[in-house]
């Protein structure tokens, strides 16, 4: 078996440990930082990498993608038959799964409002809410969106899951593909996302969807950003129709000083933290696939394949 | 079959809404709110009762306390044989399970800090902490103790579980009794009180048991008040033995103005709300128990029937 050259391109990424990192767990590796005019190499652990790279790195055997999602990469002019590798969970569901239910809980159960009573010095009771009158409604049932329906259903909320093809899941009302998405809408009280964004989903958060939610209704975005249209969920939020909204994703990050997500009384955000890479996880995952396809396994056979024509 | 005769005497509990469920879920059954002189009743429901009450109505076939907590009840001066019952989980459990759940994940997660962080108008990036170097420790399990370690468990914490006779269940490392309480601390981060309150677990919780947790450990009371020595505990934590704690009882409840509880930054306090009693559910538990005994069987048989010279 020749040595396997791996080459690293990940912006924001401290190189270091994953070059570390990759080498121990990749037998016979070469593994490097690219750089402009650097050797072809045999596969490409990237995230946000330039357009530059994918045009001098045209003959990769796969490019795994340090990230759930694919939608910046998909950007770029890909050459046609690129075997494009997501993370396939890598320690990321469990964290989704912590992030909703922490978002749910708390605005359920109202602590923050407990929180800003006792800021105050007040002991307050505060009515219980009815916890059937609380569907949860999660759009998108990958490896991420069924952990974290699990794991909501556990604490005896209803739950539904929409998916653009049916996603069969026990204690989960199903909805699937646009014909079915108002009705899905029309029955959830808290509204979850985890759709990819494709361009089939983008801006798909926006006033004619969120307005059919349930009166009272919540958001809780940890998908992309361009899924939601800002103005129409806060015009939604101070008209009364939704109650409020936990966002950790935004069309612009780090979401710039002026934005009026800052400072919303009914709107938390979080700096793009509910599911973080884990080092650790992912190189495992990386080397296991590259170990496979170099026993002769072909890259669509692998867990988080991606279909570029769909987008994830 | 004669008339049931159940008389009520709950203390801080508006009356009406409990009478007019009893009586519709109790065939023939005369309800009313005790007082002073009233004739024998059959059975009780009561919250922190008088002990003229217990006095008076010597005769009750049982008396149901509408709480997971019987402390209070066994302070007062029973008639030896009365058949004390407790609510059994009646919507408890989960809210417990979402209570402890949302402190851990906003303690493990840091929510607390990323909100901090967030009023102070910084995106900031903090490093993700370790899974498997945060054991959750669960002191009681009991219903609530048993839900909330599953629910605990599902999110991948390593869970272990303390209690007085051996209750071995699946994906929790099992300790019991006194003579493994240490090593039970030893390994713990997250510590989690479920024990119910009797002489025997009475100021368990003080300096020379917490601060054998692992450095930076974190205290989640939903038990009582009186199993925390509360000074012990902010001195750990300004010693820095101790990330913080979630406290939701107190010693006194309310917790008086003055306490440094309301204040300490590493403190977070809720006013006694990590599971309320469901009236809908508790009446229906009741009325099912109550024509169970009027079927001839034992109070002994029902679940969450007290033994008062055990405490709970």
């Amino acid at each position: 078996m020749d040595a396997t050259y791996i080459t690293f391109c990940c912006t924001d990424t401290k190189a270091e440990p994953w070059l570390a990192g990759l080498r121990a767990a990749v037998p016979r590796a070469l593994v490097d930082v690219w750089q402009p005019g650097a050797p072809q190499a045999d596969y490409a652990v990237v995230w946000a990498p330039p357009q530059q790279f994918i045009d001098e790195q045209s003959r990769l055997k796969a490019l795994f993608n340090i990230g759930a999602g694919v939608d910046g990469l998909l950007k770029l002019n890909l050459p046609p038959g690129m075997a494009v590798v997501r993370l396939d969970d890598a320690g990321m569901s469990v964290q989704m799964a912590e992030y909703v239910c922490h978002a749910l809980i708390r605005h359920f159960r109202e602590f923050d409002g407990y929180e800003a009573d006792v800021a105050k010095g007040t002991w307050s009771y505060r009515k219980p809410r009815s916890r059937a009158e609380c569907p949860v409604g999660i759009m998108g049932l990958g490896v991420l969106g069924q952990r974290v329906a699990q794991a909501v259903a556990q604490f005896d909320f209803p739950v539904r899951g929409w998916s653009r093809t049916p996603h069969p899941m026990p204690g989960v009302t199903g909805f699937a593909g646009e014909s079915q998405f108002n009705d899905f809408l029309a029955g959830t009280r808290v509204l979850v996302n985890l759709l990819p964004l494709t361009a089939q989903t983008e801006n798909i958060l926006r006033r004619d969807t969120l307005q059919r939610l349930l009166p009272g209704g919540y958001l809780i975005n940890v998908a992309r950003g361009a899924h939601l249209v800002e103005a129409d969920l806060i015009a939604l939020i101070d008209s009364g129709h939704l109650a409020g909204a936990t966002l950790d994703v935004f069309r612009t990050e780090p979401l710039p000083r002026a934005h009026p997500f800052w400072s919303h009384p009914r709107i938390t955000i979080t700096p793009h933290t509910s599911a973080r890479t884990l080092r650790e996880e992912s190189i495992a995952q990386i080397a296991a696939k590259i170990a496979r396809l170099r026993a002769g396994e072909s890259p669509q056979a692998l867990p988080g394949c991606v279909d570029p024509a769909r987008g994830y």
